[in-house]
């Protein structure tokens, strides 16, 4: 963590100085701003949260509820997701009050007395180490409370106005904020108050019924029918032994996924009500706790199952469907014109809860689009970055629905069905890393290169997220995760890992140095804006392979120990060395002739160079980004 | 963290709830209280941070600030002192925000050129894995936030009343509120006026000029002189390559020590001023800041050092003093009557910075005296437990000033004076475990038995700190550090370390479990209130020496699997195993019969006793306790 830069700061060092719009923000909704998103969930928290670090975008998020959410949804948090909240600075507090996955049992029928469910399998839940960070378990009302308090102490103070419900919208071409919403009161002392405002972008981030997906016209493919679970947090007594341990359960009498829950106690149980007919007629969504509560009882034969308590409950009624685009672009004018209005999270995808995605790919929605918008809104980059939004996240998007279709109907199988076939504990370890959140891989395009430098870094594919290794911090001989100091603050990373010179005597860490300073085509000298400080849109940091007590700061270029804030101080946190054990240049298959690797704001790797590829450097960033002076 | 047990919290879960006079606290300062705590430094806010999880206990705690502590004063945190952070819930927190320890380097004049420093020295800050926690250094502001929002958040829901001034404070030993203390109102609202208040207890945690010291009649002996040192908290531009390590800095033109602190930039300088004579009259006070930017700047030759800001400094002056007794007890009166009034922190002690002591002793003063005045005032023990605090504390603080002593005198000694002798690196390192904190040892007292039975776990030693170490724990296969659990609740450890037999197969476990929960001689039976949890004041854990893999929770006998809350739901977060590797029976060594390890609420190795002296256990715990009924 950085700061006292600027001077000391008498206070809890996360709130960070209020700027631009953060300086006199309303408390009450104006009627013109940059940014409006729509629903305050998962996606449109993360939307305002990574905005809230653009000081200058004036960005507000809205909610048809009364105040913050209390309970139920969605708990299932992905590593992928954990590694986001690092970014965010929560991901060590979330986790001490989550429950952590370790392993997953699975159950089945007892063959010799089919009426007995019995432990069939145990599998590790990361058995590949495929992360640093746990899968976690925790009330999705806890992820938007820490999304919010990151946005409230961010430069730009972003806080949601509550009981707002956006009923109409509309873009016209012309005028500075083109987007108009029509917007009714349903708060406390707003209620039934009509008021219309007006926004360069909107954000449809208001769940599967989404109202600005049926204004911009975008059209919901999928099943015809639903799958319905009955899902409720559970205080119960029980002498099943792996109450406290993630189960996939299939007895004779149906089928249960039980999900324990932060506190050590709580647990949820999803309990298999079946495919719902196309005229149901909502009758499925009447099914009365009690009879949950029987149906899980005889699932869990021998065991005994006393609920004492249950905190929410639910009819979770899904189907796998999927938005034909993610902004108000029609399909036939792609390319021809740039979105005004976005859709993320379910209001773009539904899928099962059983892979336990949606909360997480709707987060990862929203920090894909927030930076870009905050990158356009801000004038660091051109309107069309935003066109790569929906195309990059339709295909993610599809992908996911078309594992979770597999998943369901594995897990909806009898046992009898899978008979000869892969079997449920095989399928989940083979196919791990996808829930986990880690097989996004964006395809090449403006802001992912295609692979051609790629074995200059193998262990960092291109279009994937950066994957932390540790190594030791010069400065003060603290070992650290470098990806861990990837923040969510818009920034784009570049990792300089060295050549086999040692510091001081490689010419082309000095070459690269002097050129990311001096020349003209350098981005950081034509992308940086005019006053800023040299690193505040690129962070530049090395990684020398020497022994870090053989190596003098010093001896470190001047990009990597830039002069920053109001008194010209060092950062020291830019020079980094292996370790002995883990080296990363092994871990991560890194050239012992250096490599560059470029990672997105958002986190993903963007491209991978040689050391003394300063041309291709300059061109990869000139389409996507606008020169700030001269 | 446990939560959810009495039903769902829509919350963060470190928010206890409110109970006992945490219901209707008042805003305002009462006449009348259970305990007044004079100074909200470290050693006070700590004890009402530990009162404040007493909730039957009405604690104010008074400050002449206006307000919360903002900037300077210590700023070395121990790891020992960080273990005690981790009990109070904030220890990930505060490391995040800290500069972490590694290594001390040591700069000395170059032999060949005496103008000039060169480092001499680099040794590792914990070569022998002392603790599993860092040494950190952040400012003592912060430390104090961290404990006043845990004691806001506890069940008493205590907070500092600042702006009051203890004048005067006297006990008379009748009546139900014998102390009687005069306070000045020094706030904004409150300035000039007077009030009497009385309560059962005082704590004069007031700092090095106590005024509680005073009103005792304690006696302070030590030096004549004290010793002077120009600290100043510095932003500036260096070169000196080391300024992000901490360094011991010897030239011929003086010493520096030099700290690294928080956020990336800031350091410390103490500048050495030498012994000031007796005559002095506080002139040494006036030194002026440019006077010490001067001196450092000479000492670091041939470095420079342009200082850019200075966010605090100050001439601190202090000398080896020690109060005779910590309570209001005379020494010819010791054992004849009960104290009513404490002293803890810098009131009974002080001593030089250089160890990076004052602020750590004087927490673990006010964590020894809290529990002890929350279990008498909640009638959970005679009153005399209360006369071990000054006994147990005044060895320690006097083996500090010893040890400071001559850690004081090494770092003032010129290379000269040292030629031949131990150098200061190497002193460092052979003494490395005392600055840490670890090298307390309370001897044999009521509190803490003979070490009869050391021999079954030898790792424990009592009478230190239970030293944690990792398990498995079964429930929910989560390799957890067993020590970690213990949170600052009030609550006793009971570590029941099996024999090698596995669950179920145990016949001493049985019985062990059996005799607790059962027996007319139990400490659970007789010390727990009526109607509270069977683990309201005994946390009686297992950890068994079989694979984790291979058990069933529910062959763990009951004491170890009770029921709690208002559900009565079994509490999971008891049952422990050996994790292959580490496995803690050898790494504590344990013996393999087993070995019943008792933690004291202040972290502290009680009684070590095997697997069947339930004679012991009963006798051990009835001198200090009192029965709750029957
Ligand atoms: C009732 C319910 C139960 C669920 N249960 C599970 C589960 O058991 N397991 C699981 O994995 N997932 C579950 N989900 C899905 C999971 O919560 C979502 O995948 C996740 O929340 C997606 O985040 P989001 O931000 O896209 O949408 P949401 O979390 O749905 O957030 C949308 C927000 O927009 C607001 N909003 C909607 N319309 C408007 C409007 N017109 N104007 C203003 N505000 C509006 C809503 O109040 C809401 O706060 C559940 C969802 C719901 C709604
Ligand atoms: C100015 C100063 C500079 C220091 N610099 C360093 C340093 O550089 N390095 C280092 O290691 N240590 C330093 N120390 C010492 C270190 O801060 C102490 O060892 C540590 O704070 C001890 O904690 P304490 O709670 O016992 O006392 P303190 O932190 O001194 O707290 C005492 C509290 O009591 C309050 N108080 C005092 N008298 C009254 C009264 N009559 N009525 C009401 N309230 C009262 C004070 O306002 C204060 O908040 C410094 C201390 C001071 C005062």
């Amino acid at each position: 963590m950085q700061f006292h830069h600027n001077g000391y700061v008498s206070a809890d060092p996360r709130v960070q100085p209020a700027a631009g719009t953060g300086l006199d923000r309303l408390e009450q909704l104006p009627d013109e701003m940059d940014v409006l998103i729509v629903g305050a969930g998962p996606a449109g928290i993360i939307t305002a949260a990574q905005l809230s670090a653009f000081p200058d975008v004036h960005t507000r998020i809205i909610d048809r509820r009364p105040g913050r959410l209390q309970i139920g949804q969605a708990d299932g948090i992905q590593s992928r997701t954990v590694e986001t909240f690092q970014a965010f600075g929560f991901a060590e507090r979330i986790t001490a009050e989550a429950y952590v996955i370790t392993e997953t049992a699975f159950w089945n029928p007892d063959p010799q007395d089919p009426g007995r469910i019995i432990r069939t399998d145990r599998t590790a839940d990361d058995p590949t180490g495929v992360s640093e960070f746990p899968h976690l378990v925790v009330n999705q009302a806890r992820v938007i409370d820490y999304f919010a308090e990151f946005a409230a102490n961010s430069p730009a103070r972003t806080a949601p106005d509550y009981g707002w419900e956006l009923k109409e919208l509309s873009v016209d071409q012309a005028g500075d904020y083109p987007v108009k919403a029509v917007l009714t009161g349903c708060g406390e002392d707003n209620a039934g108050i009509e008021r219309v405002v007006r926004a360069k972008y909107a954000v449809g981030a208001d769940g599967a019924r989404s109202n600005v997906r049926r204004c911009i016209g975008a059209k919901l493919a999928g099943d015809k029918a639903n799958h319905a679970w009955g899902v409720m947090d559970t205080l119960a007594v029980t002498d099943f032994p792996d109450v406290r341990t993630k189960c996939a359960i299939h007895s004779s009498a149906g089928s249960i996924l039980l999900i324990p829950r932060e506190g050590g106690q709580l647990f949820r149980l999803y309990v298999d009500l079946g495919e719902v007919p196309a005229d149901d007629g909502g009758r499925i969504r009447q099914t009365p706790l009690e009879e949950i509560i029987r149906r899980a009882q005889a699932i869990l034969k021998p065991y005994t199952l006393e609920v004492k308590d249950v905190a929410w409950h639910s009819v979770y009624e899904v189907g796998h469907r999927l938005a034909d685009r993610f902004d108000d672009v029609p399909l036939e004018q792609a390319g021809t014109r740039e979105p005004r209005v976005f859709i993320a999270g379910d209001a773009c995808h539904t899928h099962s809860a059983k892979a336990g995605q949606g909360m997480n790919v709707s987060m990862q929605d929203g920090f894909n689009l927030a930076w870009k918008l905050g990158y356009v809104l801000s004038g660091r980059a051109p309107q069309s970055l935003l066109r790569t939004y929906s195309a990059e996240r339709t295909v993610i998007a599809r992908d996911l629905i078309d594992f979770d279709k597999q998943w369901s109907s594995m897990m909806a199988a009898s046992p009898a069905e899978l008979e000869g076939k892969e079997g449920v504990a095989e399928f989940y370890v083979r196919t791990a890393e996808f829930p986990a959140g880690f097989m996004t891989e964006y395809a090449p395009s403006e802001l992912t290169a295609a692979s051609a430098h790629q074995h200059l870094a193998a262990g960092f594919p291109i279009g994937k997220r950066f994957k932390s290794g540790q190594v030791m911090r010069l400065a003060d001989a603290n070992p650290r995760h470098l990806g861990h100091h990837h923040r969510a603050d818009g920034r784009y990373r570049i990792y300089v890992f060295a050549d086999e010179h040692p510091a001081g005597q490689s010419q082309k860490i000095a070459d690269l140095s002097d050129w990311l300073l001096g020349s003209e085509r350098s981005p950081i000298v034509r992308f940086t804006p005019a006053g800023a400080d040299v690193d505040a849109v690129f962070d530049v940091k090395v990684v020398y392979q020497q022994d870090y007590a053989q190596m003098d700061i010093n001896d470190a270029p001047k990009v990597f120990r830039p002069s920053v804030g109001k008194f010209g101080l060092t950062d020291y946190e830019k020079v980094y060395t292996t370790l002995g054990s883990p080296d990363i240049f092994d871990e991560r298959q890194i050239s012992r002739d250096g490599a560059i690797v470029i990672v997105r704001p958002d986190m993903y790797v963007a491209n991978i160079l040689p050391l003394d590829a300063t041309d291709a450097l300059a061109s990869f960033f000139e389409p996507i980004m606008l020169q700030q002076h001269g």
